[in-house]
């Protein structure tokens, strides 16, 4: 396990600065009279492919050596990790093939396949995508890009939070979605090299509460697939190089429920006119329902994403 | 009946700065990929209020003497104007009575009602708007705040054009939503005194064709109350103070069917994740069904706002 570095996350955003996109930083009166707090959004559902899934896919696949590369990529997502890929390995000229579930949103499925990737689906009740995954990196020697658990994807996923501390000084708390935890580990670093003093909470689905556990025990625990709406937060246990990261630099998990992240997907749409996934949402969240801690001036919420089927928006 | 120069345009504008803001304008790849034309969209769904009317109304309100602005104000709309009024009342400390229909959109109501105002419903199909809002002024001395049909109204609404010319130069077109012509007409009125060459074109709900059909005839024609989705663009009228400018400098008005604009409402939140009302959406609507002529290079629509009950939403 290697430590991901201030330095690294540095080198990975001017790395990436081809493929991904310097996102806005929103802020929004309706939500700060809303909730007493001064809140900057990260607006990762602008970024290109609709979520920060590219600054870490991109950074990988620049990463690899000319020989890694030529055998093209495989990897295994719910949606927003393989449109990432996809999209960074067309502009790579790479080949890129993802597995995903049969019943990702159909929007994540679309947009992948436009991308020109190939995509091989499976059932994610009864199929193993590790499985199908490393079979076809065994077989076609394609590199595996894993969607959270390795120091690059680390790296990349951390840029999100340089950029924004960059764009909005001296902020006294980061919020950050947390499924896997690749985009909160590289967070935490660049936030706590920028500013020490700087508070960083991860936020997580209720239902997804596998950090939450982990840091509770002191170790990484495994619970059963969650049935969240937050389907980028599904991961059912964190990451190898991601959990020490988070133990160390992270303040608190904040527990959100459906109905939480619902309220704030509405209020983004209704009030600040941006369409948010409910995965991207759950900062907003954690502010809205009032699980921060009290006290905080100025903070920065990552939007982490935007990919949401209209007819799921619907049900909402 | 006046005509407003460039220079009451650039007068309003800088009156209304402390009330408006100076909204973004957006640029989307993938829009841009899917019509082939290079698209400027102007963010007035991101405006105050939601809508681009707050110019308008601010605009009115500063005109007024101190003496007219003692009694408060009277204002009857369908909902974004009434929202406009109220908060340009509020920010000016006078008192502001809104007659707005029983069916108005659920967030036009209490948007309006949450910002101090007083407000009059009545039934759209039996009352009449203009009756109980002349009354109430005549009772109480308030001055009406005419939702389009007003000098100090158009060149409120001309300053949206105005700053578009302003961020985004060199444009070969511009699109606007058309209702009763407020907006096209001051929008008009700036792009061809900014840029004489450019072309100029009002968007239409085929439902809705009042202008249409007023200027194939050249004179101001009513229609039934038109039963289109976009109930920012629900005027039966063309104004007597809007149209000679649209006749004048409008190339033509574009015609979108109730489809078309729910199509455009629905690819601007799902690729673009932006929220707009489909009102606000015509501009693209006609874009993407390709009812523009052909050789524009680089082209600037008006998104005229973003108020919509997520509702009426989930029903398109």
């Amino acid at each position: 396990m290697t430590r991901v570095t201030i330095d690294e996350i540095r080198a990975a955003a001017s790395r990436i600065t081809p493929i991904a996109q310097r996102t806005l930083v929103w802020t929004s009166r309706s939500f700060d009279t809303h909730t007493g707090v001064e809140v900057f959004f990260k607006c990762e559902n602008l970024q290109k492919g609709g979520a920060f899934k590219i600054r870490g896919a991109a950074n990988f696949l620049y990463s690899l050596s000319e020989a890694e590369r030529a055998n093209g990529v495989v990897a295994f997502s719910s949606g927003n990790h393989a449109q990432a890929v996809a999209i960074a390995a067309r502009a790579l000229g790479m080949k890129a093939t993802l597995v995903m579930p049969d019943d990702a949103p159909k929007s994540k499925l679309a947009a992948t396949r436009a991308q020109g990737a190939t995509i091989i689906t499976y059932d994610r009740l009864t199929g193993s995508r590790e499985a199908i995954g490393r079979q076809i990196s065994a077989e076609t020697g394609a590199i595996l890009v894993p969607p959270f658990d390795h120091p690059w994807i680390m790296a990349g996923a951390g840029t999100c939070a340089l950029e924004l501390m960059e764009q909005t000084p001296h902020l006294d708390a980061l919020l950050v979605p947390l499924g896997g935890g690749g985009l909160l580990s590289g967070s935490a670093i660049a936030a706590k090299a920028l500013n020490p003093a700087i508070r960083v909470f991860g936020v997580e689905p209720a239902l997804a509460n596998d950090y939450w556990l982990s840091l509770k025990k002191g170790e990484p625990v495994e619970i059963a697939s969650p049935p969240t709406i937050a389907d980028g937060l599904r991961t059912t246990k964190p990451g190898v190089n991601n959990f020490p990261v988070i133990q160390e630099l992270v303040e608190e998990v904040l527990l959100v429920s459906e109905d939480e992240i619902k309220e704030a997907v509405k209020f983004i749409l209704s009030r600040m006119k941006l369409l948010v996934e409910p995965s991207g949402a759950v900062g907003a969240a954690a502010v809205m329902a009032g699980k921060l801690p009290a006290g905080m001036g100025r903070v920065g919420i990552i939007l982490s994403g935007g990919n949401v089927d209209l007819e799921v928006l619907a049900g909402l």
